[in-house]
């Protein structure tokens, strides 16, 4: 049974992407004045817009919240309660025309991922869930029973930026497993979460990209860690391995291992 | 002014393609009873009932024209008119619950591409071109004017599966462009013909994956050709490279030569 404060949590983060996604289609597919970052990620007015915005809604009603964004420096980074949002992951798909781009929201508790937001604006779809409840896209979704690698589907972003060590692992990982995708991004994780993707690996995330999807994965049944198979938190190092199964899981770091 | 055989033809490619649409439709996110090729792409169950189900309409309707496709072998491979089909490309988008799949249709007189249609099912969306007249989807479309490959996006589908050689062409043209994005598959050439994307580069690729495609780009205002910048024919080796504009196609050669 959810509590009423859980409650409240949800609808204010049902809110949240209700307005970013208005936001981002406002923008998507417009021509846009692009500034490039020194790491050469596209920042649309379209991501800026929305995480002002998404600010300022929980200003005004969780003000004893932190808040760490992508944008802005972080706000109350002591508090227990930590929200975090990605206003617009997949900027290069979003920059690109694609609709596989997302508004990310998560909410922590004392360290601990307790709700989580994928929204994939364009593409009408959104995952939210609830840590230990379950993880909704419209109905309940479960991640599959794939349990091992040579049957399973492997989803990547950008394989190209890997340095050539993490570029290994993924080869090594993508020719052992039945089909391997590139280009998700956050999207691919929802697909793991609703079970037609098996697992999705990655590096050089930052917390604002994998904080917000760990309930999505968990409360679908999945595994999500770092490549080291420890729990995800603002310190991570930014990779990531989220699987369908705690056996596919296992299988996954074994293989990043290099066994 | 189209004359009356175009837009028979017309009218012929898009009831093809409403009807690829509602069949990968049908199957799309279900579970599937998937068999592996030898070269491990997924072939689905929809896969072959559009490509069967295009090839009777054909059959009915165009008896005087060859049939190219993926699944059977050529039938009337010396006849003037060759339809080109690829019921799904991206199957591994498919397979794993990712839109970004699309059917192909093409029509080749006398080894010219005249006639070519993208239809991204799950998306709703339909790039159809004819030679030397438009490119609609929805409304006519047009290629972006980016010149420079530095202000450029890139697109380019399953890079992991490259050859040394070819990933390093890929790895060379990235580094150079703005912004470059993987997993596109034809979903890419869309985005190109509609001035969303600049470019496209990929390897690999078989007569009914870029065939179809060359209309839609051509007829955009853009230019597509093998990486020597050699015209697109069935015996191509299907290594392809499509660009907004002349300029941005030609610096494109450059880096692929290595200079």
């Amino acid at each position: 049974m959810l509590v009423a404060s859980t409650l409240d949590d949800i609808e204010i983060a049902t809110q949240m992407a209700d307005k970013a996604r208005e936001i981002a289609l406002r923008y998507f597919r417009m021509e846009l004045g692009l500034s490039m970052k020194e790491d050469r990620t596209p920042v649309t007015l379209a991501d800026r817009e929305i995480e002002r915005v998404l600010r300022d809604m929980l200003a005004a009603t969780r003000s004893g919240d932190g808040i760490f964004g992508e944008e802005w420096p972080a706000s109350g980074p002591d508090l227990p309660r930590q929200w975090v949002i990605d206003p617009i992951d997949g900027t290069g798909a979003f920059a690109t025309g694609s609709p596989l781009f997302a508004a990310l929201i998560g909410l922590l508790d004392k360290g601990v991922p307790i709700l989580g937001v994928i929204d994939a604006c364009a593409l009408q779809e959104r995952w939210i869930a609830w840590r230990g409840q379950a993880t909704f896209n419209g109905t309940p979704c479960r991640t599959s029973g794939q349990q091992n690698l040579r049957h399973a589907s492997i989803g990547s972003t950008a394989v190209h930026q890997y340095s050539d060590a993490d570029y290994a692992v993924f080869e090594r990982i993508s020719s052992r497993a039945s089909i391997s995708r590139l280009g998700g991004d956050s999207y691919a994780y929802g697909l793991v979460a609703s079970g037609h993707l098996d697992a999705v690996i990655e590096t050089g995330l930052k917390p604002y990209d994998y904080l917000p999807i760990l309930p999505v994965i968990e409360a679908a049944g999945g595994v999500m860690t770092d490549w080291a198979g420890q729990p995800l938190n603002f310190s991570s190092h930014g990779d990531v391995v989220a699987a369908a199964t705690p056996e596919l899981h296992a299988e996954l770091i074994e293989q990043i291992k290099g066994h």
